[in-house]
């Protein structure tokens, strides 16, 4: 998705250790229009998927699941990093390593919100790794309901997560692939 | 607003404690549509303000600031409950009590993202005590910013919270406002 490509292009920040800052319209500060655009695309491409829910993980993904969510006219889940006291004791819980914080942290859904038969589309903002996805497979899995797709604003390809994702069988989608960031330097290449 | 008000009827459930749980539609489960509709009030409501900048923290105010500024063109920042290592060193952070945590909270502003002079809209799910807004207002009082209004979901006008953001002297408007939740039910008043 050019538009998306050109902005990680201009305000990306890469940090070393493969970690590419994109606070200034994705993580911290919400590009609310970019962010829209890039929900109208997943809601193109997988429109035919037969969806019956959006989900995703706490807190990044909240933005382009919600938007991909609004274009489908679907409700999203967002699965929680911390039990809040208005989660039944009996909840779906996984492990998931964090990029970010450099350890692993809870996925936690409770079961009121994903239901046998599900179909599930998964929105998140970035597919590097792909461990996060997994996580929310294995609870979704373990509702009972089906993934029937995979979609991230930004791949890192060099990371594997495509490869990880493989084995589900269901269409993997990035709206932008990032190939190396080696010097400084952003290569996007194609899905 | 009468939709929300009714979704509330229906699918609210008072825990007890004065918590209550809208998780099937703003908490963790979230309506799209309606979240939708909600911004596009908050948008109409608030559109003369001249806001520069949606302000809300995560992670319950995600959606809802959301799509309010995506009607009113804006970009959004939600406050961080924890330091991602992307953030700069030196951040404004402030304290606020967690009614769902029972605890105290830190909220993080990267200065990158608040600049002196902006127009500053808050937007939240909930004016209980009003201790979070009260947080996101000193935020951007420490960045330089001006508050120019406060919009939330859902008020519980039995929580003190509207006297609390008075000295502020911006409009402070809520969806819906809920008077009591004493013997199971959900008694709703007028602002």
């Amino acid at each position: 998705m050019k538009v998306l490509e050109e902005r990680i292009q201009r305000d990306g920040q890469i940090l070393g250790n493969g970690i590419l800052k994109v606070d200034s319209f994705v993580n911290h500060q919400v590009d609310s229009s970019l962010m829209d655009l890039c929900g109208k695309e997943f809601a193109r491409l997988f429109a035919q998927l037969g969806a019956t829910k959006v989900l995703t993980a706490e807190i990044s993904g909240i933005a382009p699941a919600l938007t991909t969510a609004l274009h489908l006219g679907l409700p999203v889940v967002y699965a929680r990093k911390t039990k809040p006291i208005t989660m039944p004791d009996q909840v779906y819980l996984t492990l998931a390593p964090s990029h970010t914080k450099g350890r692993m942290v809870e996925l936690i859904i409770s079961p009121e919100f994903l239901a046998h038969g599900e179909k599930v589309l998964i929105i998140d903002d970035f597919l590097a790794s792909g461990a996060t996805i997994l996580g929310l497979v294995r609870l979704a899995e373990a509702a009972g309901a089906k993934i029937v797709g995979v979609g991230a604003l930004i791949e890192k390809t060099f990371e594997g997560g495509r490869e990880a994702l493989k084995p589900l069988g269901v269409p993997v989608v990035s709206l932008t692939c990032i190939a190396s960031m080696d010097d400084g330097k952003i290569v996007f290449t194609d899905q």
